[in-house]
């Protein structure tokens, strides 16, 4: 039996060696593939969801009607009724997207054919994948993955493989990588937080981006779709600050003793977590509903699936909500104040490890963002963690944005599981 | 003679129609034309320069040296002892930027075959110029209008009059006008103050203007070089900003019984002001020191020309350090605090007449700019408008930036004068 004091020092040891793997890793944008050629484990008949494992019968509404499209998108059905029987049989494999070093936004639905971006931690080598997600502001709800699937949504996941994922892909090697890591420290100094506000971020990507494009020879209609889409759609920047996070994120999973969450993420039904010194166990709670705004009149919160997507991995490594200090006019547009803004960022502070020399505040002085959420303090303080998020339907789409608590019992659940371990 | 009271009333109602009349203002950028075809007055043998007037043998040495270039650019003269004797005999023409609708950015020389800006008030129909500056970071230094001038610079010049401005021009045209207070309305939540720090909207403006380049057909080459600079030089917008500014402050000019300030400008020698109700006469001191930053250690106070510029433009309508507030990151660069910011931010309300309710400040909880410098409130509270600037060298050369206080004499000079004009 471990004495106490010796285990206190084990764990301070763990989560600082946790927080400084998460501060020295290097996301840097490296390529774009077909899910299949590149995701770990990817298979033809696999559909990948967001948050904690989830079946068939217990999957939300939008997560269901996703992957239906999915299955119709990849031609393994000829209709929906056939690709419902194939998903009741299991002959589709349904797994989330955390066990494949993927990040799925929203519904989070990714199969077999589709682009993803390949985003690499240059510091410790391992690898992250979000699907390429691209659209003007309207067309984002017309997105497969918030449960929606029609003809014009076909049509668009077919240019999005057959003409931008190959234009991407050289433009990317012609500029031998993108840095993500400098264009998020940056965009927090220009009103973002990186999760729901991604504008500025979105600008600097699309600056930095586009002269490789002409260098790769991309037709000039590419380079103008692009350029425009990333005008009008300012989130597109969080498909890529997602994979950044989930490079930071797995590269400081397993550390033994730590106590710092490492994987945050929901699926419509449940919330989940995993613990960097609990190996690949979630703790899982239903999904809390969300506070928020509503894109129009006609929706309400009885319309809302609760709280959904791997999203939540930006406030894993103390982005989006954590530093929502930073963000007012989005603060501003959910009902909230500057002042509850700075409020949520400080009481962030109260549960984590550290503040990140790299991301820094500067309307809390330049300030460190809140780095490394501990298991230990948010029991102890009784906070849990804030996030943004999406809204999804309950029929699907994109509804809304707002703000979420993260459920108590999923962190005290891991915290009695650490108590367990180290008995 | 007028009772106190009436007058009181007087200057309060014509104060209310000077803000009224800034907050309506709605400038557009409606085309790229040469300097000679459009500004109103510029002559073949004419030289624009920033500030007040001033005589050739009282002009500052990086003015100076702007004013040969701009000759032996235009082919009057054929080498610097012609060009300086010309200058001496009064056969080339120095006029203020600001008696011609124009605004220029430190030494503010411009001369006939510039291509210009050209802005227009779409409410009130007045219009305003400003060369077009566009340069990646090292080059800017190079300007003429930083009174350095070799093949370099005159090649640069070259290539922005024969390939820039007719490709800006095409673009706009095909744009039908781009609208640049919706663009500064819009990166006031972008951690821009819109004068020294001009970034987001340097980004946004970039990215609705590309998509019209392609439309306009402009070469890919072209284009490509606009958006790598623009990348470059986050103070691209300033250019822009600074006549959007000139058209707000001019359209309010003129105003019987007006106290507020519509010029503010600086010439490396003097400062001036003009106020709305006091025609066009300018008040001067002699131009401060600048504290600031210096781009390298090689040069300091010592090196620095006092202050130079019509940027000062932006501050009169309630922008640039006015809302530094908003800018901590460019409060940071100068050696300055967020609370320092926030101060200056909050003096500039105690001498403005209202709140800008088009120009929101997020970390003020969305309170609007201050607006309108009313000259009583200067003298009566003792304090001067703070104000954003470039620090030119003695010898030309763009070598820092930083942060001025204008001489209070000039702000007691025109109260004086408005006294004895409504006695």
């Amino acid at each position: 039996m471990i004495r106490m004091s010796d285990l206190r020092q084990k764990i301070e040891d763990a989560n600082h060696k946790t927080v400084e793997i998460m501060m020295e890793a290097q996301p840097i944008l490296v390529d774009v593939r077909a899910a299949l050629d590149v995701i770990p484990g990817m298979q033809k008949n696999m559909v990948l969801h967001s948050g904690p494992p989830v079946t068939w019968d217990k999957m939300s509404r939008p997560q269901k009607l996703g992957a239906i499209g999915a299955i119709l998108h990849e031609g393994l059905a000829g209709n929906i009724n056939e690709a419902v029987k194939m998903l009741e049989r299991g002959e589709i494999l349904i797994e989330p997207c955390h066990e494949h070093s993927t990040v799925g936004s929203m519904a989070g639905i990714t199969s077999a054919s589709m682009p993803v971006f390949v985003v690499k931690n240059q510091t410790h080598g391992n690898v992250a994948y979000h699907q390429v997600f691209f659209d003007g502001p309207g067309r984002l709800a017309g997105r497969l993955t918030m449960g929606v699937y029609n003809e014009e949504v076909e049509q668009a996941l077919q240019w999005r493989r057959d003409f931008l994922a190959p234009a991407l892909r050289a433009t990317i090697e012609e500029a031998g990588g993108i840095n993500l890591k400098n264009i998020i420290a940056r965009a927090l100094n220009m009103g973002d937080e990186c999760h729901n506000r991604c504008a500025a971020a979105t600008y600097r990507f699309t600056m930095e981006i586009v002269p490789y494009m002409f260098r790769a020879k991309v037709s000039s209609a590419i380079i103008e779709r692009f350029i425009n889409a990333s005008a009008e759609n300012e989130q597109f920047f969080l498909f890529l600050c997602m994979p950044a996070c989930k490079v930071v994120a797995d590269a400081a999973h397993h550390i033994r003793y730590s106590t710092v969450v490492t994987c945050m993420a929901r699926n419509g039904t449940h919330s989940g977590i995993k613990v960097s010194g609990l190996g690949n166990r979630w703790f899982t709670a239903p999904s809390p509903p969300v506070k928020g705004l509503y894109f129009s009149s006609k929706y309400g919160p009885a319309d809302a699936c609760p709280d959904m997507g791997d999203s939540t991995i930006t406030e894993t490594v103390g982005l989006g909500a954590f530093v929502i200090a930073n963000a007012p006019a989005f603060m501003q547009m959910v009902g909230g104040t500057v002042e509850e803004a700075l409020d949520y960022t400080r009481q962030m502070y109260e549960i984590t490890v550290t503040k990140n020399r790299n991301f820094l505040l500067p309307f809390l002085n330049f300030q460190g963002a809140p780095l490394g959420i501990d298991i230990r303090k948010v029991v102890e303080k009784s906070i849990t963690p804030i996030c943004d998020t999406g809204i999804a339907g309950k029929e699907g789409g994109f509804i809304g944005i707002g703000i979420t608590q993260q459920p108590m019992e999923m962190f005290k659940a891991s915290l009695k599981a650490f108590a367990e371990k180290v008995r």
